[in-house]
């Protein structure tokens, strides 16, 4: 790897791959100081309790590879380790059913970073692929100030556009698209408009942008220059002071996992068809988030576009968030 | 009680009473042929399971008094034989959690009547007490078709306007209000406007009164007399083909349950404040139900509306809907 990017805070606000040796390996190799790793999507208190408990085993058997993380302190420390820190994070409430007080055990467990709502309307909101948005509900706003008292992240890269701009009002903590793509380099639900990147960014929050395949406007065809654009795009739009990485990359997972995301709930009515899952030409694996900086260089980014835009914004909204 | 009421087939579309030998025998005490009995508020699937195992348990120890409900003729069968019929009903789906499959299971064992939302938004839809209404999910249409398959009734006395509008419209069997009072009389969240009463019954609904004193103009002051009041309003609005009762008796319960009940998810968020719960007099308890009858004919009113609105019209809505 570049010295360059070997030097770096390099924070990704979403991975949910397949979880394991494998995966925590490849983060090493790419060079990735912490990142928000899935940890529930459509699964219940229950079953999320678990994928905890397996997490918890992980960072004993891995502690050579990975380290929980908790305070923004813990990601500037993990960095001087040389290991890779985990962000405990979630892409929907589904885990806490119906109970706010859940919401308390599971930060004290480490969660860190909480998406609204996954694609369709649960009990907090509505979902960027539900027919109609009603916004936020009156549970979801007492989900939000719970989730601001405790200094959980908001996530709304997944969430309706009525339900984002209703959170968006009403946190009182910055919030964050963690993992979106412009809607003006292709229209999509899951893309965000230039006016909505505006929006958040103007009351104080974040964008981290994705390289999903599907999202992308030349889908698998794509290279890893056609996400550096993508992300120059945000840039563009919200200030490169709020912008950062959020590859979403799905490693090691094929068919089966995709049907689970989008159908809704899991196995319910089937919500999109993502076709061929293939990551851009350049970073097709997490092993190679190298090259990412490396494209960044090439484009004559300054040292501190490159800085800020790879980690350096994501560790201060998470400090700001978190403390 | 008089000949007239023992006469009846007598249907109470919604009771949430402290169910029990000491309510069944009441219920019989006051002529009842059936009554749709909750059987779930806010509980999820394994609590109304047990809720259900219950039932089993009470049918086969109180066969003197009551009898499972599962078809319009299982209600003449009953009424023949001088037992009360129990309608498993639910006045909310949390029970199904996020299993569609789940209302085939209750619909085996039982269950013939679900309220789409109980006060406050779910998964389905909205509820009557919550700040907005974004109308029903897209998962809501789903839970409302699957209903329509089963042959469920959908209950809508404690559902959003726009919620109830949604699936007065999309539902392809008739739908109700069970329990509920115009707000021409009182204007209350739960209450509905003579246009929401005209609508459903444009749309081949149908509409059952409650007596509960908080949504009466004259809360526990409110007589009979009162309760005969907003029923013949609801006769004008919609007509007497259209009309049935829908008591809400709460009969041996006390502040424990009103404060689950008037709480978001049972325990969250205050939502209403009841006052004073004193049924109206003369039908204070479920036992005094033929004073309803007499009531109605002190009114003049004719034998063919009294049968229909006792019950006539209950019965040929869900021999219709069931079938």
């Amino acid at each position: 790897m570049s010295s360059r990017h070997e030097d770096l805070i390099v924070i990704d606000g979403l991975i949910v791959s397949d979880f394991g040796p494998e995966v925590f390996a490849d983060m090493r190799r790419g060079g990735i100081t912490a990142a928000n790793c899935t940890c529930s999507v459509w699964e219940d208190f229950a079953t999320t309790m678990r994928a905890v408990a397996r997490w918890r085993r992980w960072f004993r058997e891995h502690a050579d590879l990975i380290a929980p993380i908790h305070t923004a302190a813990d990601i500037r420390r993990v960095k001087a380790e040389g290991r890779t820190g985990i962000i405990h994070g979630w892409q929907n409430t589904s885990a806490i059913e119906d109970r706010l007080e859940y919401l308390e055990l599971f930060h004290a467990l480490g969660l860190r970073i909480v998406q609204l709502t996954y694609n369709t309307q649960n009990l907090v909101g509505s979902g960027c692929y539900e027919s109609h948005d009603g916004g936020l509900s009156d549970f979801g706003r007492e989900v939000l100030a719970e989730m601001n008292r405790l200094g959980i992240l908001c996530d709304l890269s997944h969430v309706g556009s009525k339900t984002s701009e209703d959170a968006i009002r009403a946190s009182t903590r910055r919030v964050a698209y963690s993992h979106c793509l412009p809607a003006a380099l292709k229209a999509h639900p899951r893309n965000k408009t230039d006016a909505q990147l505006r929006f958040i960014a103007e009351h104080g929050g974040f964008v981290g942008v994705t390289m999903f395949p599907p999202f992308l406007a030349r889908g698998p065809a794509a290279t890893i220059e056609d996400y550096v654009d993508a992300i120059a795009h945000v840039i563009a739009c919200v200030g490169e002071e709020n912008v950062g990485i959020g590859t979403d990359f799905t490693q090691g997972y094929g068919r089966p996992f995709f049907d689970y995301i989008t159908h809704d709930k899991g196995y319910g009515r089937k919500l999109t068809e993502f076709g061929e899952i293939l990551n851009p030409e350049g970073i097709r694996t997490i092993g190679e988030f190298p090259n990412l900086t490396a494209a960044m260089e090439r484009r004559g980014w300054s040292d501190r576009r490159i800085e800020r835009v790879m980690g350096g914004n994501w560790l201060a909204l998470l400090d700001d968030v978190w403390a």
